[in-house]
């Protein structure tokens, strides 16, 4: 169960046998069938999680009722609201499966615990945190500076199977624009015209 | 010239005066003067820097020659372009001085030594980086779901005195709006309509 873990985190950090079974202790296995729900907004975020399998989305919903995903959760990645994470401050984000997903959660007080105990995890959640940050930052400029299909073509590039793993509304809903826009914009780039 | 990071750091870590004698050796002073540049897009990003005095700013320029502001760099800030410091990429960013500014530069391998011999820096930057992603995110996140007004209260909130600090084309820039737009909604804001 914890293979994809140890792997993953091998790649990042040097770390010993005997630290990543102590780390093995803190953290609570769960598997989250599709639709269901990790978190909902208004509740604190409780754990940060590790996707084994499966795949997550995090997204707000606005007074309009329309979606905005911050992020899609694929196997090998973490997700959590951060800040909520880290304050116990209600949560202003939902954490869904959009596929039967098998998940490795840690709570606040035992990730504080391993970053005090195994201090090569510090460096490990410093570089994943430095990646995300370059990736939000670069889609923050992307934002200002780039042209819907130009991040349509990004979000294709990065994740070439998301398309069969996800609906066309939730696509348009990452990128920041309508169904009907990421429709025309599909069949622009399908016919070449 | 160390005193305000020293105050900046400690209020964030524990760390002894010796570890961070040695980490004052790692660091390169440098005043720069308003209107010169820091970092030149093309140019790799060659340090990460300090800002102990005055303000800075990061940004790109786009096909058609509009600024697009990634961020403001006040003082006890630090400021990078973290994806070509960390590669060695040339970067697509530019950094200058809106204020005479006084600086701390370090190098990658320096910041690689520092990390490696104070570990309680690897902690440090941790929770900055970590910060910084929290504000990212709720930046981008407000590009999707806020309006141009709300965008511009948040940055007076956050940052009172950056009008006195700031020409407004680069407030318009940050928020994501023309300067038409913005100069439109400081006079609704101000005649409360």
């Amino acid at each position: 169960m914890f293979e994809f873990l140890h792997q993953k985190v091998s790649e990042t950090i040097s770390i010993t046998d005997e630290e990543f079974e102590y780390a093995k202790t803190l953290f609570i296995p769960k598997k989250l069938r599709k639709k269901r729900f990790l978190l909902e907004d208004g509740d604190p975020c409780i754990y940060t999680t590790f996707v084994e399998k499966g795949l997550l989305r995090s997204f707000t919903v606005d007074e309009k009722g329309n979606e905005h995903i911050l992020q899609f959760g694929m196997h090998g990645w973490w997700v959590a609201d951060l800040y909520s994470f880290l304050t116990g401050e209600p949560s202003e984000y939902n954490i869904e499966a959009l596929e039967d997903s098998e998940l490795l959660l840690i709570t606040k007080s035992s990730w504080d615990l391993l970053l005090k105990e195994v201090p090569p995890f510090e460096r490990y959640f410093r570089i994943l945190i430095q990646n995300n940050l370059i990736a939000t930052q670069r889609r923050l400029m992307g934002t200002m500076t780039t042209t819907a299909e130009d991040r349509y073509n990004k979000l294709m590039q990065d994740f070439p199977d998301i398309s069969q793993k996800v609906p066309q509304h939730m696509i348009a809903s990452y990128i920041g624009v309508t169904r009907e826009t990421l429709s025309r914009l599909r069949s622009q780039l399908a016919t070449g015209s």
